[in-house]
């Protein structure tokens, strides 16, 4: 029962016969992601952070399912957990599936585990059905030890350290606690030093590609009714925060026209931004020649305020100080840097107009990591294979409604990030109920959990087994 | 030291010469505002709430300057202070004056204490003069004990009670320690009971009005640049809450056009709130016959959000709930319950559009308090009298450069509506710095306080002195 696994050495013949291999890439991968979502570091919820004990449990676990699929194991340096199968005389570059273990605080049980699992499950039908001895290359499962980077307040800090980019300054790094990443480490038997951070780190020489299956965390391919789609890129990110300065007074005594309400420009700046991001091309030069501002380009464009802080928030007090957080991301880095600097100026003009007094503060800016064009039309062809097997009249995957594989932009930032500091990269996304992620409401369908394995098993089977 | 008194006995023919009495009405007035400003229960900074320590420190104070005033004392069950003038012979109704001892936490010394030493003051000034055997009428000057409500969260527990309007049920209010009313009274020495509440209040035929200087607590008088005005009324108050829920989700992964964003629904409908308030004839039906949306009455009404907050509040989280506080106050109440029921039909219309679903809880309402015409004229005669002594040539008030006694609302709440239920009531504003009230930076000239108390003697003058 602790580890989730249904025998396939009986039947094998059966279990394959219509190529779908329902038992293991549904069935088993479903009772493996519950499993793993139960262990937590919380008691009635799912945490399990960065080298936590429920972190440890889960690398006993995901060791197990490992091995189930033949592959050999070890752990990294950094806590990340390796599941290799090494060709006899294969001098190709090494293909790289992966995704994070770790969680956000009252977590989904889909969130990272989904691609580590479905990696785990992809591998062992190449396992059960003996084409793992037919891998042209050497394929290696990562389970990332920290994406989320919740103890730490820094991402990435497992695929980081694989793709070579973690500076040796992230050991001195503390969480609430007062821990450094250096002694929690230690603590957990790791060396903790530069030199063990260098071994962590993959030549590029050593790597061909990076694939990650991820659920999709927006509601772009519900809305679409298809289980799963390519991603393009993940899209560049500009943090800012806008700080609104006016008069205090009092509500009852201050006309409206002697006012300088730092609430009610935040508030028309709110508006303002998402009318710069819904429809941009009614506020940016459309450059056919450069072919900067494309529909496309455009498209993908999505602004945020997530947080607004009224000071000194009372009813009865017009307040003093209003102060919000922006989150632009795009896939087009100009777009992005255009939004900002344009919504920059609106600020300045609408505060110079209000008499308020405005700053905007850059508080984080990264730039969008673009996909590898030959990786996503594999994922794409693999897709459409794995969907149209299933599709009714055969074994029916009841999502699909529409033919042609969606592809989308992530918005959301992945292990694929960082890993395409170190290789190329492509992901597939994976439908989710609602768009809705980082809660214990997330869900994907257990068909669709099943066509994202098929859909891997199918890349793996285009992209490194020989034809017999 | 402890009393701030300057000794009047000597040089009285001099010190009345100009009929300014800049010794009484400014520099000693001055003095015991900052005598009485010093007296907290807080270290560093003004506190005095209802029944503290420091409000019976000040008990005692403000009671010997009544008597240094020649006027009777005593403390009613409330903890008002009250100090009296009786003539004899007179079946005249009484003229009561009065303001509130109690602060804010972090207060401003003018808030209150200006309209209870201004009233001494002038007291004084006829104790000094004679004229205080000359009244025709009892003149009474009254300290409320609470009008703030910072320790039980209910405003005007001293003129409810003097006017009669306080329920016994407030006796089991209790603060934030548990302790009621009742017991706080208990603890000093008063008789907290429903026979006691009944004393302290006035029978309607033995009062003929109450008149209270207060600091304006507002720009208007600054921006007018004039020492005082008068008010013609006290603003009728709806508060709102807005509820707005959405559909949370990443920022990064839900696109534009299939949000449901409560952030950006709240905001469209802060800017439209100020619309219909700063421009309410664009909305509203004028008219003419009823004679309902005069300009005049369109002109004192405002509306405040002073409170928004996002949840869950986070950067690179769409909120899935935003919710907000609304502030409206309008002389007019037809006004007011117009503009509530404009804002609550356009909250409607506007969620319906966004596809979020709105709530407007009505949390209260009062009606407006308008000021008796006949002491308002009275006010301003005597206000036109003294600001005109000061003006230069005489002894010069430097502020002054209009002519007229500038008419205002007031949009804050005063004793002088608790006590609109007992008698007719007038109200004189004096200017402040900035418009500022309710912090330590609150501040009124030393030649308005002098302005203040110069009109409210002119006033006593005309309305309760006989002539010789």
């Amino acid at each position: 029962a602790c580890l989730a696994s249904i025998p396939v050495s009986d039947g094998l013949e059966q279990l394959g016969a219509d190529g779908l291999y329902r038992e293991i890439l549904r069935d088993e991968t479903v009772l493996r992601l519950k499993e793993l979502g139960k262990i937590s570091d919380g008691e009635g919820f799912l945490e399990r952070t960065f080298l936590s004990p429920a972190s440890f449990r889960a690398t006993d676990v995901i060791i197990s399912w490992m091995k189930d699929a033949g592959l050999t194991t070890w752990v990294d340096q950094m806590g990340n957990i390796h599941g290799r199968f090494e060709p006899s005389n294969s001098t190709d570059k090494a293909l790289l599936i992966g995704s994070h273990m770790d969680t956000v605080i009252d977590a989904g049980m889909y969130d990272g585990a989904l691609g580590i699992i479905c990696a785990i499950s992809a591998l062992k039908v190449l396992r059960v059905t003996g084409k793992l001895q037919r891998l042209t290359r050497p394929v290696e499962v990562i389970a990332f030890s920290d994406e989320e980077g919740v103890r730490f307040q820094t991402t990435f800090l497992g695929s980081a350290a694989v793709a070579g980019i973690l500076p040796e300054s992230i050991l001195q790094v503390s969480d609430k606690s007062g821990t450094t990443v250096q002694e929690a480490l230690r603590l957990n038997s790791f060396e903790a030093s530069a030199a063990a951070l260098g071994q962590v780190k993959y030549s590029p020489e050593s790597v061909g590609s990076y694939v990650e299956v991820h659920l999709e965390q927006g509601p772009v391919l519900e809305a679409l009714r298809y289980p799963l789609g390519v991603v393009k890129g993940i899209a560049g990110q500009t943090r800012l925060k806008v700080i609104v300065d006016g008069s205090q007074g009092h509500a009852g005594t201050v006309p409206m026209k002697l006012r300088r309400d730092p609430m009610v420009a935040a508030a028309e700046l709110v508006v303002t931004l998402e009318g710069l991001c819904k429809d941009p091309s009614r506020f940016l030069t459309y450059d056919e020649e450069c072919g900067c501002f494309t529909e496309e380009s455009l498209a993908g464009l999505v602004c945020t305020v997530g947080e607004l802080l009224t000071w000194p928030s009372a009813s009865n007090v017009i307040p003093g100080q209003v102060n919000f957080t922006v989150d632009i991301r795009a896939m087009d880095d100009l777009v992005r840097e255009t939004i900002v600097a344009s919504f920059s100026r609106i600020v300045m003009q609408r505060c110079d107009h209000r008499l308020v007094d405005c700053a905007v503060e850059h508080k984080h800016s990264a730039a969008a990591t673009p996909c590898d064009p030959e990786l996503t039309a594999q994922l794409k062809r693999a897709t459409r294979s794995a969907v149209s097997a299933m599709a009714p009249g055969g074994h029916g995957h009841a999502g699909a409604e529409s033919t042609a594989t969606p592809v989308l932009m992530s918005g959301a930032g992945h292990d694929a990030m960082a890993m395409a500091r170190l290789t190329r990269v492509g992901m597939l996304f994976v439908r989710c109920r609602g768009g809705v992620s980082h809660s214990p409401e997330e869900h994907v369908a257990e068909d669709d959990v099943w066509a994202a394995g098929l859909a891997l098993l199918r890349f793996l089977d285009q992209h490194a087994v020989a034809e017999l």
